[in-house]
């Protein structure tokens, strides 16, 4: 490292913090129709991918996002058949869901072709499944999607970046009434729900949405090393599974692969600091 | 903020990670006998203390580590008359310590008094209780105290720094060999117990240690805004109290005024991702 250039990446949150990588190579950079997408290779984390500067998915730790966004609703959900991806074009969601014997078909629905090409091209560890034949790859508007569409899900997955540039319109209400309208009976719907230290008020627009459309609504935590402020969260929502009451552990041929989670995890992640439970609390209904 | 010089005070973690910090002033910068001490104030996490660079308190989330390191024992133990703090320069732990009414008599061994100086005059929200008629400060080296005291405590509080500088030995066997020796019966000993994403060897050196000494061995998880790679630890370890059998809820009193732990908290901070428990489980005695 000593005979290489001294050159860092670096992602700045609100012009206060700044977290600051050293970079072994650069190996994509394109400007989208939507975004700036860059894949570089850094000493801490692996390669990682970032759209318009923000660390989205870093190879070292990639497998708690993926894994707590996907396992926690399809072990929650007594027979997941169809399973819809808001988002997700690093493929590390797909590659999850695709893991449960009882998921016969994928759809996931991308916005930008260039973070699937990227992540194909540099970041096999995520992109892995997005080949597979139970996966139907949509390059198109997510929300154009499920105003539209027919189709009907056990489970959907908003895999979505923060609300800022093309993920702003994927944290509102309208979004998710078409979200519920193509979900099954028994659907679960879990969105990425931003960081309870940081991000509060978002976190709380999202469950107040989801409150309002749903009779069963929870958050759940979890950290991983790459995103700001140490603990995140995703929210899940559900007309009648209860994530605490309804879950079944994880098939032995499954568990044995994953890293994160595991169905003590699974409890856990349901357990808020006081003060984010504080805050939260008027919207969670179970 | 544009008025300002562009300054900023950075954390950097084995040159290949580095967090940085936009500075409003320095409020003291001092090089003790032991390590440099410097308090910053921060437009990100307002005045932060760091010990040789780097960043040990902050006053927006110091809540979590010191919530966490106090009440999960002192709840755990059937009534905590005494405690010891080894370390703890910054006053948060015995902060926390204080608001339990049973406890009698509280021992700080601090071994810099650079640290105290700086958080008196300046981190008032962590060194507020530092005047307590309760609590006897000692500035004095925390490894000979252990060794030399006659005095016996319910409750030891290992709130170090990371395994460099001044608190390397604190990393060793024969510190906890002579914490034993100065613990009561029913004695529950808590320590800090770095990341498992980034410091796993250190963790399972120190539970190794603690399970050559103690029949029960614990590991438990909290995240905050400050340290890096988002998950860190403390290890618990007791000859009889078992931290998940024997905890009570803490009087309202107390639980009203906390910010991060409750009872959900507590037994969730004891489930382990899955790499994590793989690791440690072999040191882990119930």
């Amino acid at each position: 490292m000593k005979e290489r250039m001294n050159l860092w990446v670096s992602e700045i949150f609100n012009d206060v913090y700044k977290m600051s990588y050293s970079v072994k190579r650069t190996l994509y950079s394109e400007e989208s129709d939507f975004q700036k997408i860059d894949v570089i290779e850094t000493d801490h984390l692996g390669k990682v991918l970032l759209n318009d500067g923000l660390l989205m998915t870093s190879e070292r730790d990639e497998f708690v996002y993926h894994e707590m966004i996907s396992h926690v609703p399809l072990s929650s959900h007594p027979n997941p058949r169809k399973v819809l991806i808001i988002g997700g074009g690093d493929g590390g969601t797909a590659r999850e869901v695709l893991k449960h014997e009882s998921v016969e078909k994928v759809v996931m629905v991308e916005i930008d072709p260039c973070v699937v090409e990227a992540c194909k091209e540099h970041i096999q560890v995520t992109a892995c499944e997005l080949e597979n034949p139970k996966l139907t790859l949509l390059i198109q508007d997510g929300i154009k999607f499920v105003k539209e569409t027919d189709e009907k899900f056990d489970v959907v997955l908003i895999d979505s970046t923060d609300p800022i540039g093309p993920a702003a319109p994927l944290f509102n209400e309208d979004f998710y009434s078409d979200v519920k309208a193509c979900m099954n009976e028994n659907g679960i719907v879990v969105s990425q729900c931003e960081n309870p230290f940081l991000a509060l008020e978002m976190q709380k627009k999202l469950l107040s949405i989801k409150s309002g459309l749903f009779s069963k609504v929870f958050v759940y935590n979890y950290s991983n090393i790459t995103y700001p402020g140490g603990l995140w969260s995703f929210s899940l929502a559900s007309d009648t599974q209860n994530p605490l009451l309804d879950s079944r552990p994880l098939q032995e041929s499954i568990a044995k692969k994953l890293k994160y989670y595991n169905l003590s995890i699974h409890k856990a992640a349901f357990a808020l600091p006081e003060f984010q439970k504080k805050e939260v609390q008027e919207y969670l209904k179970s």
